[in-house]
């Protein structure tokens, strides 16, 4: 089944405070660019998008009430999510989880992305649509 | 100082109560490539990597007391660390924490490694050596 959706790790999410603090260790201290930077209303957060090599680390910034601001206020910063791209979104979805119904929203940088309705081994999941 | 010292992302660290279990997970559902797995007497831990695309996933099961399985024990499965490959440990740490001491050890893969003495936005945060 892999020959048919290959996954591989898209970014992972790194829940913070504030972005343009974590810039400071991430940015100028890492060296790793900036390869975008936005904000996502209907989720109400910041996402920054940086090239660690052969994946991205997405920093998420709550930018208004909501389940990331939720999250930040119970658990504090840390690693929240890992994401993964695949070629079809439904298709990926039904090898992970069969029968799981997923809900694709526009998620960072325009793309097709929905959560798997349940975490893997305590891991909130993501996919999200790309070409290979 | 990008130019000098590269970072990207060596792997995403997974803690998990059973390797065997997550297996049927992340092999047999997402079709993973299992390109290692070892235990590191010294840690307590059997460590298996994933190759995940431009990044490994690697899964931490705890074989003894120590650290780690005190970790699951209290916070249960989840993402645990995110590490680095850097061309020079002693380089790239010195970058990130200016003055901190690190204490390289043989890490998974035989590889040296290292862990920062404090994690950055709550991430812990290893360094491992290896050619660009």
């Amino acid at each position: 089944m892999a020959d048919v959706v290959p996954f591989r790790v898209d970014h992972i999410a790194i829940l913070v405070r504030s972005i343009d603090e974590s810039l400071a260790y991430y940015r100028d201290r890492l060296g790793l660019a900036v390869i975008g930077d936005e904000v996502v209303p209907a989720a109400a957060v910041r996402l920054v998008y940086l090239d660690a090599g052969g994946a991205m680390i997405q920093l998420v910034q709550p930018i208004g009430p909501g389940a990331m601001a939720s999250q930040l206020a119970t658990h504090g910063e840390g690693l929240h999510h890992l994401c993964y791209a695949v070629p079809d979104l439904e298709a990926a979805a039904g090898l992970i989880a069969p029968g799981a119904e997923i809900r694709p929203i526009q998620g960072g940088r325009g793309q097709r992305t929905a959560f798997l309705p349940m975490p893997i081994n305590a891991v909130i999941t993501e996919l999200t649509e790309s070409e290979p």
